[in-house]
């Protein structure tokens, strides 16, 4: 890679640019990662994918930004949280909107999806397993019917895509966490709402984030 | 206000631009959408300041995006999701960054103390007495010091705000939420964290909030 820029730049002569470098660090999971991953498969761009196992992360929490991951090291530079992340790289990769307003429609789906992943945060540190199977009861029966109504709407008004009429990062993003849920809280948004397939074989479809289906590391969920 | 900007159309003849409706709805409390309140103050914009009593919120509920508040409707159209509307306002504001990086740095710090708030939430909905206290006590002594340590850093850093060295309107979310602490979690950092407090004291002495925080409508917390 290095050489290939060195090279790039000798050959070249003018416009000599170094491309940034980018390592992306988080657990061997999709979950937060993963929606970061597409946006670089979808731009080409390499990336280094740096796995945490669970057995380091203790250790290893201490060097984080807030305790947390994941976190993107651009150019050795931190930067942290997944979804202003995605916010940064998505002009980039042409997945922003194209004005104050579509980035807010973006944003207030992203937003929402949030919330319905901090109900998953929720189930998976309650501690009294009696209380825990009822968090998840209600979470199956009541806060996924009732986001999953919402999501339906939008998804009608939109073509299929989250915001704007089109493909954008929000699309990369509830797409990528989502493949986590049944290893995060047992159960499975594609096999229970045929419209939520859809739009995961939709951006499982995109170029770039196709060919990064098949070769993305086997993860624990 | 119809009448002043029907005359300013009138007597003006040329420029005749509508000015923008805007109704924040929220509860009686400043939690999540007192940033809001802050950067129309700060923008010395008006605003219909609409507060739903807790008996209303059940049935009102079901009117709103995602069955949550704060949202704002401009002009009649309804968005949702805080930290959005914010992001949103803000370059009208002149409160957001001057480019991609910063405001990636305010969205970053913004997402942190997100988390903060989630910790909260969770302890707020928990049901189990035993364990709600023991989440209280685990938010005091280990959560909060955690965060007060990076804050405290980012804040020396930045010459007392909390991104790009300036103003902006992570500031204004993260000190229009936590004076809410109390009343949500019976714990104040401003009594707990000098630096916090001064934080706290230089967004309330900022032209606009100033005039805010006195004429504003007593608040439940």
């Amino acid at each position: 890679m290095l050489l290939k820029i060195l090279q790039t730049g000798f050959m070249g002569g003018k416009n000599i640019r170094k491309m940034s470098q980018y390592k992306l660090t988080y657990f061997n999971v999709k979950g937060l990662g993963e929606p970061i991953r597409f946006i670089f498969a979808y731009m080409g761009k390499e990336f280094q994918d740096n796995r945490i196992s669970h057995e380091e992360w203790p250790q290893f929490k201490e060097k984080t930004p807030f305790g947390k991951m994941p976190f993107l090291e651009i150019d050795g530079k931190v930067y942290y949280q997944s979804v202003p992340i995605l916010r940064y790289l998505a002009p980039q990769a042409g997945l922003a909107g194209k004005n104050a307003e579509e980035d807010l429609e973006i944003d207030m789906i992203a937003g929402a999806y949030g919330d319905l992943i901090s109900e998953v945060t929720r189930y998976r540190r309650m501690e009294n397993l009696i209380e825990k199977e009822k968090l998840r009861e209600t979470f199956i029966n009541e806060t996924v019917p009732f986001y999953m109504s919402k999501f339906e709407t939008i998804l009608k008004k939109n073509g299929g895509y989250l915001a704007n009429g089109k493909l954008s990062w929000a699309d990369l993003y509830v797409v990528g966490h989502s493949s986590s849920l049944p290893g995060l809280i047992g159960y499975d948004l594609n096999e229970n709402y045929p419209f939520w397939k859809e739009l995961t074989e939709r951006v499982y479809s995109v170029p770039g984030i196709k060919e990064w289906i098949k070769k993305r590391p086997e993860a624990v969920f």
